[in-house]
């Protein structure tokens, strides 16, 4: 097993797009996992993923993948886990069928995310959402499982909600987005739409933001997942910024707390721990920035390697309780590394034989 | 008069700067307005114009100011009305002189804004603070007066929530910016510093927001100012956006409405009339734009000749009661074109004799 | 006739892309003409305007054409003028159709623009290649007629290379273009491609530039246009800029000159002259700046309402002998101002009865 | 000796600056020096680095140098070598101090960098230059040396010349640079002057790289260097970049070679070589990239730890006979990183005793 021994092979699911690639080029230098399919859209089918794929990242191609033949986006890929870079729609028929089939589908998709039976992860905040798997595998019959991470919005907010919910308690969010435009994939905006300018809508955003958090920060009883049941406002923003989202949050909570309560919650916050330690798990999962004017998204996005929420500003609000602003990195901890972040919690509890 | 028969002698303090070539530049097109004097900081009296400012604005200096002399900032000024453009801690000992001596003056600065016989105006939001001028001479006791125009930011807050706080009474107000670069002047941000970023800090900027917006909601009684008393919570970022503030707001009602009657109070919101009409004053103060993703900075920042405020995704809040977008000009609502209606305001009522 | 009395009725093919909506733009405020018809691909045909096009430039849809009903390609259209703002596969079938039909065909695309019998004109550089529509009507037995305006960079080139290649005569010329965004049309680059970096490289681009230029300052000899003959070498960058392309010249000429003889040549340069003055024609179509900075294209691109060629650093050259720099505005002067110019040429001279 | 056992200490002059930050970030994680000292100017004398100096770069201050205090610009720093980062006028005085009392002086500073007696350095460029430190010892009388890096732009068009030199013999070169904003430093560029443009000229700027470029390809005859004598022609522009200048670059040779013989010589060349390596030195100093539209800034800059130049585009030219485009890290390469290597070099060839 991966940890232990020998690396265990994984394929990637719409491997020539935006996040595909983040996943290439994270999972190329994996300590557990090694690329042994690319899979994509048929018209891309039998190619050299060098020759197929345009690479959007800066530097260039891992050279591993380079000469791999992109394989076609079904079952009987040689790898045990799928990481699932595919579009809604066609996640949507293609998930399932490699979940039935035996496979680890750790999936970066809004397909089945909020699915009963179908858990939306984030190791640091509900690892014990695996339990839904039980459920999954007694509704659905799948030999394998469909685990899914959320919009790279909600990772930077429920992770620092965590530890203020499990302490006071929320009771409501105020949200306004200020988002990369990498979160559109690639190609994603026109620079002629984006550049000076501010676009006060993303699609279906604000309700994913609102919906994901209170799944996130939900329970599991019995076999049943519970939203948290705090009121959500979230109002997003397009920016003219590359990578890193930026959220100002302001808070309303059950307990009253001081701002250096707060921080101080925030700084010792901790995921699971487990043995050997997840690779892309960072020590603490917040940084919080005292400067008075961070965290921003250029200077701080690559915080542990894409990893770490960062907080600043925290302070009291004239309406709610609590403000602050948090920086994510969107393509990182809120995309590919997310879910292979969640891959290895599945490795470590077990799930992979 | 202006409006009537030949144009009024004005000049510009602090000419050289960002919000001092603006002021040049609509009034040197200004159809009651002629610029009679430009006054600077000592290092370029006695300069012509073009040749002491390096224009930063799009196209070329007006060709009607290369050759005037720049003055020094004090009283002796060939001029009726003076706009200062002044920086806070100037305009402290100079704009009393001035108003001693018996000038108008027209303040975009902050350094007297909220003194409580110094009233800061929008026309379409407060014309009848003009009242605190008899204070102000009582007090004061100068010949000339001094008004003052808000904060940029605070501009495009003050004018769609006047509307709703006559007809539904404002409870709560939580206002997210999202600004742009020229809000700091010339030379202002470093591009290294802004650019592929957002900085979640303006120094001051938020006070500012607060205390201001409730100056301009407030009545006056008597001779005193009374604040209007909701509460409001700001939050302001820096954008990498060259003019135009995009603000989202959400407002908590006395009196609940829907978002269809508060687009409706938006668009029939008008300013005081005048006979003439004042040339700066848009026959709406507000636009509001159906779009799902507008308004935007770019598009909509020279609505009204930037003076009109773009509102939209006015929709309902699952924390307080409404939630809505505004975009304004900041250096033309929100800074020159603003502090020239202002004067427009005084002329029309009487005060430039 | 159009500027005797009432407007000419003129339509747009291709309405509700980038070029054609700048077409829309310019149009809706034209003395000489008057929309009539928009024409746009299949999937919009029947549909209004305003709901078929989102409408990308600043501001909003002139209110004339918003319930305009999109027309087919197709000659039939109500009017005497088709501009034509189709990609260059589209063009090459519909045009001849729209010529053949008797049309004046204005057209912005590349598809016929270096054929033998269609002239490629920018009226203050060659007018008097209208004598190669004798040789058109007769070997293509069109009823109306078809001319093309050049590519947007080489409008940035020829008409600076104009009045030195007359006076001096060129013999070597070295471009090295920064080409804004826009002119690579809309949705364009994304904003993932371009930002915080330079593209040094735009298919065709490079060929375009050296072949039209040429074209451009040729000579019609009989029916035949005899290409000028210097060399080139043009090296095409994109940069993150919307509008303004800015080209580095270097040039060697038959006859040496001082810059200073340069910059007079420049400054005196006049289009040809018709009564009434063609209404899109600048008085001068070159603005030389002298700041050691400038031309810039932010700040002069609109010189002239953006039909104006800035051109600034006229300095000795090293290598060659004069070197420059010049601004042309890429969506005006380059493309939609730069066909309607050619319009109100053809007007002007008798060709639109 | 720094490369057998322990690490050389060493000291970074204007540690606070752009420069400085950079060398500090560099030096931090070097395998042959450590920091033993930082100094900057009068006014952050005494002061915690950590707090004198607001970090521009990306993430955090090394935790190493945050509580180092800064001390004064002036012999007497506990260092073997000082990297300078000094404005020009300052350097004048203060590097020859340093060099007179027995430092190891490496400037990226331009105060003595065409000095008859001392050397500009790229060691892949001309690592024989070290031959006019006896001269310069002769004739100043300095026990410690000085040493200076080029320009930023310099190093992207001497480095790639190089080998075409050798082998082929310039004649003419004409260069056109698209150069980032960091080369100007920190504040430098306000956004406001360069976003959505392009500033065509930088104070200086092309002296330098024509100047620079013939002395780096020089040679040195008994005491003296004897410059290269091709003509050369460079035109300077600024780009919103934030790092990473782009050169097109156009070549006449004494001896014709075709595009592909001209890639071979650049994909060949070496740097000289030393046991053990040295750190910063790339094993090839030149990428060639075989994409038609590359190198770009943002993709290519970080090649090689951003000590690689990448090249691209390499075409014939219809003018002159080679043309291709270049890109260097202006940061890295063209200023800390090159000093750096310039130490290394001079520890490497027994010059730090």
């Amino acid at each position: 097993m991966g940890p232990q021994n020998k690396k265990i092979p994984v394929a990637v699911l719409g491997a020539t797009g935006a996040v595909g690639q983040r996943f290439v080029q994270l999972l190329a230098a994996h300590p557990w996992f090694s690329i042994s399919a690319l899979a994509a859209s048929q018209r891309n089918q039998g190619k050299k993923y060098g020759e197929a794929c345009g690479w959007h990242l800066n530097g260039s191609m891992p050279d591993v993948v380079c000469d791999m033949l992109i394989a076609p986006v079904e079952p009987g890929l040689d790898a045990r886990i799928v990481f699932s870079a595919l579009p809604a729609d066609v996640a949507r028929s293609v998930e399932p069928a490699f979940a039935a089939a035996g496979y680890i589908v750790c999936s970066n998709s809004s397909a089945f995310r909020l699915d009963a039976d179908v858990p939306v992860i984030i190791p640091e905040v509900n690892a014990d959402h695996v339990s839904l798997f039980k459920r999954q595998h007694e509704e659905r019959g799948w030999q394998g499982l469909l685990v899914t991470s959320p919009n790279c919005t909600t990772s930077g907010i429920a992770i620092p909600l965590k530890p203020l919910d499990v302490a006071l308690g929320l009771k409501k969010v105020m949200a306004v987005s200020m988002q990369a435009v990498s979160g559109a994939g690639y190609p994603g905006l026109s620079y002629l739409d984006i550049q000076d300018n501010v676009i006060p809508f993303i699609n279906g955003e604000e309700e994913k933001m609102e919906r994901e958090s209170r799944a996130l920060l939900g329970k599991v009883v019995g076999k049943k997942r519970v939203d948290a049941d705090f009121a959500f406002s979230a109002q997003a923003n397009r920016v003219p910024v590359s990578e890193g989202h930026t959220i100002c949050l302001s808070l309303e909570l059950e307990q009253k707390a001081t701002a250096v309560e707060v921080v101080d919650l925030l700084k010792d916050f901790r995921g699971p721990l487990h043995s050997p330690a997840l690779p892309s798990m960072p020590l603490f999962p917040i940084q919080v920035r005292d400067e008075v004017d961070r965290p921003q998204p250029r200077k701080d996005r690559a915080a542990g390697d894409g990893m770490q929420i960062s907080v600043g500003r925290v302070r009291s609000c004239p309406v709610l309780d609590i403000r602050m602003v948090s920086v994510v990195h969107n393509t990182l901890r809120g995309a590919a590394s997310g879910a292979i972040l969640n891959a290895e919690l599945l490795v470590a509890e077990g799930y992979v034989s």
